[in-house]
């Protein structure tokens, strides 16, 4: 990213002009089009507000650009419409579509964490650095020539990794499979979209848990599903609410997270899990397993998966090494019949060609080394000893305004607020203090409740952030 | 993939039957599903298909499998019906979705290139491995230490990747622009996709070249558009013909492949070039640029992009390392006013939440090294190599029964057959005699006309694998 440069003997509000003029001759800002506010820019830039005023008046009399109050900045449509005659309205381009744009709060908060980077993370869903194992995989990588064929994958992924998993999941998620009945994605968001997209069609109806990641994702509502809930208590969702949806609205697929479930932390019971067998097979229903946290478990044993007691093929199984190892190897994978994966793998050829061959070559070495039990040890060592630290900060800086279940497994801790406040307002008021969440309503709950990431933030930070919270929900509460 | 064991005392035909029954126990193929047919099957593990009726007879014997003439063989719903209720109809799912699958003749091709690796290819639009710069890849990756973050990237991609293309397309496609307005892909495939995904709604209306390879992609379909053509002719499209599409339908966007388009590998001329800026500025219509092969050029210069001449920012630019350097890193990019790469990579997040870091690591190595320069002069000279012996092959072959203007750049060439034939008959016939291509119906072609990539084959093969197409191609002529 560009900064000024504060040793030039050009003053700073001249550099940022010459800058924003030359970025608006590439076409990066078209004729019409809004730039930043002044505020975003200074904060961008690390600069005083009162510098990017000077820039902008500058490049305004230049003719480069216009203010009108109360709409923002905009490059000139005069000046450069001189030799344009019609730019096309890129704009309306980018509103149109019928793919939809991410949650308000999700882009806020990724708005947040780029212009403020030393803000204390309990938003993203992801491990700290010093989780993921940097090393391990930076040692396999330099032990390896990479000379194999860098043409376009099998479109059902590397074979090689598929075979690695096959193993991986007979060891560690008692499913037995083979390597035909793998779909390699990029990560549990292609697998869900990839059957959103292409096992379904617009109009119909999918049951989703209620509170659920699923809500933060408009995937769902771009393919035109309609989605119906199933609440979830501490045992999980109810199984006999999936038949009354199915008897009113014909459902055609559920989806679920029964491993420390996103946002609740709740491990779905063995008793419900009968049930929803017996349901799924009387019903002919297929259930899409998402499976994420299942080995992150700290406390008790690991849970296994639904797919290793399925035998009457229910289930299509969704895993990823993004919440046990590293997000930034963007590998996750899909077990489902073959006619699935087929078809999943076509239509994938379609979307983006497949995966890069290098990350698969690394994931398929990693699993298979002897880096990866004791790299899933101590993740599961370091992530009980920061869900302790967040449970204690809220224990002493907000006994009285929350109230949670501590969970045994997974990165998230869900929260009651003792008192509703407005979810927007809280965030807000949070980001000023210095740290974000997750509002509960991204979840589709009412907006007393909160999700606090533990795994994301550095341990030593975890008291501190609280603190922040406790002093923006204190704000909030006292009005 | 698993073979059977001809070293071991077990029958193979016992073998091949024991591993479909846990393939089948495993849920690859679930009740009432279909097998693979026995020729299929004898093909893939490489036995008679004699060995496979055996195998077949053995799990029918055990009631596992049941075979209906004419309908192939299923996986018995009896016996494996008596534990399971109700198995998702799996099958219907596949065939549901709104997505379509791909088109027939490129599924087939990929069919027979699995089944038989060692068909001489002149189908997939890709370089031979040993024009791909793989040891010059393996030495950069073995001179660095992979020890960034691992975490989720940059939405719009790695940044110090898109720093080195802003350098890269100063350079070598005349393009300025800074990194906020370039967007990482997994390749031009996925630029396309969120283009029409994002860009475009259901029922809106494009222009594509006649003949093209958007043809071939049911994306376009499956987004809902309605495609309208413009023939090519030895310069490229006609401007004017653009003109008169919106007048009629309000297309809303053109598709095109100026540099070394695919099939035909016209060079769109620079009188029609300056038509085509005059007819976008006076109707204001963006036009998507799609730049895969303009570095491949072997002869004259190295025609530049539209993006080069576009001082009325019309243009969205896309280019990709497939075909100059290797398709299996999927790195790919598109030039867009920021607006658009905002939105872009917004929807992207909820595809497969952004590209793995460690490939895009390796892409901005690798543009910014010592070999990357050498590599594109090496390929040229290969690229030019492998054309003329393509054409020399077809003069000597075919002088009859086919016409062609020889490329001077690009992958493909577009061959006019003299006769009508039956495209399909004509590509079963080549695969029999141990070729594949891609009829020109793919790209909206009638039929007279084969798509020959002569990137693919290795040099040595290029002679036979025309002779092989000349006697496919005589003996459907002579009929």
């Amino acid at each position: 990213m560009w900064k000024p440069d504060r040793q030039s003997k050009k003053p700073i509000y001249e550099q940022i002009a010459d800058h924003l003029e030359q970025r608006i001759s590439y076409g990066e800002f078209p004729p019409g089009s809004l730039l930043p506010s002044e505020r975003k820019l200074a904060e961008q830039l690390g600069v005083n507000r009162s510098t990017v005023i000077l820039a902008f008046a500058e490049l305004r009399s230049m003719g480069i650009i216009e203010s009108r109050a109360g709409s923002g900045t905009r490059v000139s449509r005069t000046k450069w419409g001189a030799m344009p005659k019609h730019t096309p309205n890129w704009r309306r381009y980018a509103e149109g579509g019928s793919f939809l744009p991410n949650p308000t709060f999700l882009r806020r908060i990724r708005e947040a964490l780029t212009q403020q980077p030393s803000l204390i993370d309990f938003a993203s869903g992801e491990l700290s650095p010093d989780l993921a194992p940097t090393e391990e995989i930076a040692d396999l990588m330099s032990q390896h020539r990479y000379t194999s064929y860098l043409g376009y994958d099998n479109p059902q992924g590397y074979v090689p990794l598929r075979e690695a998993l096959v193993t991986y999941l007979s060891q560690y998620r008692g499913i037995q499979t083979t390597e035909a009945s793998i779909l390699i994605t990029s990560g549990s968001q292609q697998s869900l979209y990839l059957i959103t997209q292409c096992l379904l069609s617009p109009g119909d109806a999918v049951a989703i848990e209620d509170p659920s990641y699923c809500y933060s994702l408009p995937m769902f509502q771009s393919a035109g599903l309609r989605l119906f809930r199933l609440p979830v208590d501490q045992e999980g969702l109810c199984p006999e609410d999936i038949r009354t949806l199915y008897k009113k609205h014909r459902i055609k697929m559920v989806f679920m997270n029964p491993n420390f479930q996103n946002p609740t932390g709740t491990v779905f019971s063995m008793e419900r899990r009968k049930q929803l067998f017996a349901v799924a097979s009387e019903l002919g229903l297929p259930i899409v397993e998402d499976d994420p946290f299942g080995l992150t478990a700290y406390e008790g044993e690991v849970p296994m998966p639904l797919k290793s007691m399925d035998s009457n093929g229910s289930i299509l199984y969704i895993g990823s090494f993004s919440k046990i190892a590293a997000s930034g190897l963007r590998i996750g994978w899909m077990v489902a019949p073959h006619s699935i994966v087929e078809r999943l793998a076509d239509a994938r050829q379609q979307m983006d060609f497949g995966l890069s061959v290098i990350p698969q070559q690394v994931a398929a070495q990693f699993i298979r080394s002897d880096y990866f039990r004791p790299h899933l040890e101590r993740l599961q060592i370091q992530l009980q000893f920061k869900r302790d630290l967040l449970v204690e900060a809220l224990q002493t800086e907000l006994p009285d305004l929350v109230s949670f279940t501590a969970p045994h497994g997974g990165l998230h801790l869900w929260c009651k607020l003792a008192h509703p406040v407005h979810d927007g307002r809280l965030l807000e008021e949070a980001i000023k203090k210095g740290i974000v969440f997750v509002p509960g309503s991204v979840y589709g709950s009412d907006s007393s409740y909160v999700r606090f990431t533990y795994a994301r933030a550095k341990a030593g930070e975890i008291r501190d952030g609280v603190a922040k919270f406790a002093e923006a929900l204190r704000e909030l509460v006292r009005e």
